[in-house]
């Protein structure tokens, strides 16, 4: 087999930096090239590790980079950077790539419909790399009724209902299960981050909103469930880790990566997901038909969540902070990417000045 | 799609008649024949939905009825008698059909090599029926590294032990899950059906013995898993209901089947099989290196069940019948078809001597 190049954006963060240590065990993948953000000291690690590959700065060398892309055309693109820079990042290389491994949530949650016209004008592959949404893309057939998803519930998932709302970044921090960035562990606490996979899982699989069920599964063993119209249900479980599903976009249809480990199966419980506890999680039915609401959901979060994590709002005021701004955003039609660009900036616009008049009240 | 040709051979018995009640549900399928052994009232009602059938009696008309399948090559073959018969059926059978749907346990667990042999030289496709060989048939694929299949338990899971060897054929043939014939139910209590599980699985899927693991799970909504190199678990659920599988082995590669039930999910357990409970299912350990010792396990089985239901023996007689039977057999090679059908007769012989000598003492 020839070997394959693959360009990893976001090279430094936690997506990253696993998809580095998985090409370093398994044969037959070439790092091209990668870019980072702000973390040069793993930059350097990086290149020490694959001295031939070119490294471009995000911050300074976007342009070069993209040039690199047009030149190159590598064989798997990984879009591991957060947020909805993704979205115009994953718009900028689709036409460079043949395989687009896709981290981001944003790029599907903000703009699917583009990001999916320009997968198909140019015959890109699209390999989820969420835990969930690769288990689903490794079970998918024909005649699916519906799918579900699981949800570790995250680090609020078992406090008293009556201390939810006063909950400090400090004990949102804790997820019980991942290891991850910052605000998708705050986003796994209220359940956004399941409100986007719902999105997500629209957009990859054509599903309708009432096709996709979530379950909350604490031991987060398995990741996904695809319902055939026959009553069979397959399901996918793994220890969770990363590695396995990074792994799998970058070689499928083929599995080369190799796990010593199994989950523990003696017991898996799936339950409910409550409403109270997790009322951003149930916003997805107001906005899932509408990419200027599902824009305003993620921005609104983006910067509640900043806000949160910084000590300037409340866990109470972030969820109720995304509610309003959704609320107050009119459900207009998007004809472009660009026009979807003008969006994240409004919401973020108005997110702020929801923030200041809850503050004046 | 043009229609398919069905033969059912054993079509009044349990698989069979659920096979029919497929038949009346899916589109495309048409049933070209069927064998019956002794319920003509129930041969008679099925002519009567398929009234271009062509129906042969086991016991009067078997040679014609080869004649018949000969000169109708059938599509799809559902072989669904039991017992050792069924492989010397599916001999015969195998030559004039495309595809194999097989019920029958004994072809496999006794004669899989020569089953298998035949398969190939005919260019035949060999689909399992039974829940859990079907559920890893739709698992299956490269890079595997083991399987687990799951057990009910039987009707005798939960019965203290030391109530366990007085159990009466009343109380065995009370299945928690399964509605079937009378001889599986037993194997079932005895996990004797277990066993021939995992030989059969071992011929379906080029397996090794260890390879394959089995699981109590009393629920019996998860029927098999697939373990992946990559650490992936593929597991597949439905709820027991037989139609399904046989409905899969008629219409695969597609699903035409429609059901529209799906299992209660909440929990899901799955606990290690009892050494002391169930020692008839350990015995697998000694013999599934020798398709003589599988073909006198299996004999042993078949002449110990009969003398159980018949009130004979007691479920600890039952239980040492067979293991005594397969001891006192000595482990040589089969190299014929003919010389399996002998060493079966032996077996029984052999087994009617062990069980004479146990009365003595």
């Amino acid at each position: 087999m020839e070997e394959k190049s693959v360009v990893i954006i976001g090279a430094t963060g936690s997506i990253g930096t696993q998809t580095i240590e998985v090409l370093r065990k398994i044969k037959g993948f070439k790092l091209l090239g990668f870019t980072y953000h702000s973390n040069e000291v793993k930059a350097r690690e990086i290149l020490k590790l694959f001295p031939e590959a070119k490294v471009f700065s995000t911050k300074k060398e976007i342009e070069s980079f993209y040039d690199f892309m047009e030149s190159t055309k590598p064989d798997i693109t990984v879009l591991a950077i957060p947020g909805f820079e993704g979205f115009k990042v994953a718009l900028k290389t689709i036409p460079f790539t043949k395989r687009l491994a896709l981290a981001n949530k944003e790029s599907l949650v903000c703009g699917g419909k583009f990001i999916k016209e320009e997968i198909k004008r140019h015959g890109v592959e699209l390999i989820p790399i969420d835990s969930e949404h690769s288990a689903i893309f490794q079970l998918m057939e024909d005649n699916v009724e519906k799918i579900a998803i699981t949800a570790s519930g995250g680090a609020l998932r078992d406090i008293p209902l009556n201390e939810l709302w006063e909950a400090k970044p400090e004990d949102v921090l804790k997820h019980p299960v991942w290891n991850m960035g910052a605000r998708i562990t705050v986003d796994s606490a209220t359940m956004v981050n399941k409100a986007f996979e719902v999105l997500e899982a629209m957009e990859l699989f054509s599903l309708r909103r009432e096709q996709i069920e979530v379950y909350i599964h604490k031991s987060s063993i398995v990741h996904g469930m695809v319902f055939l119209k026959d009553g069979t249900v397959k399901i996918h479980a793994a220890i969770p880790d990363m590695r396995v599903p990074i792994a799998y976009s970058l070689t499928y249809p083929e599995r080369l990566y190799e796990y010593e480990e199994y989950p523990e199966f003696s017991t898996l419980k799936f339950e409910e997901v409550e409403k109270e506890r997790y009322p951003l999680f149930f916003l997805v039915d107001e906005i899932y038909d509408s990419y200027t609401l599902r824009t305003v959901f993620n921005a609104a979060d983006e910067v509640a969540v900043d806000s949160f994590l910084k000590g300037k709002m409340s866990y109470k005021d972030l969820v109720e902070t995304v509610e309003k701004a959704v609320e107050k955003m009119e459900k207009i039609e998007v004809t472009s990417p660009e026009e979807l660009v003008e969006i994240d900036k409004k919401a973020r616009i108005l997110t702020e000045e929801v923030i200041k008049n809850a503050g004046k009240n």
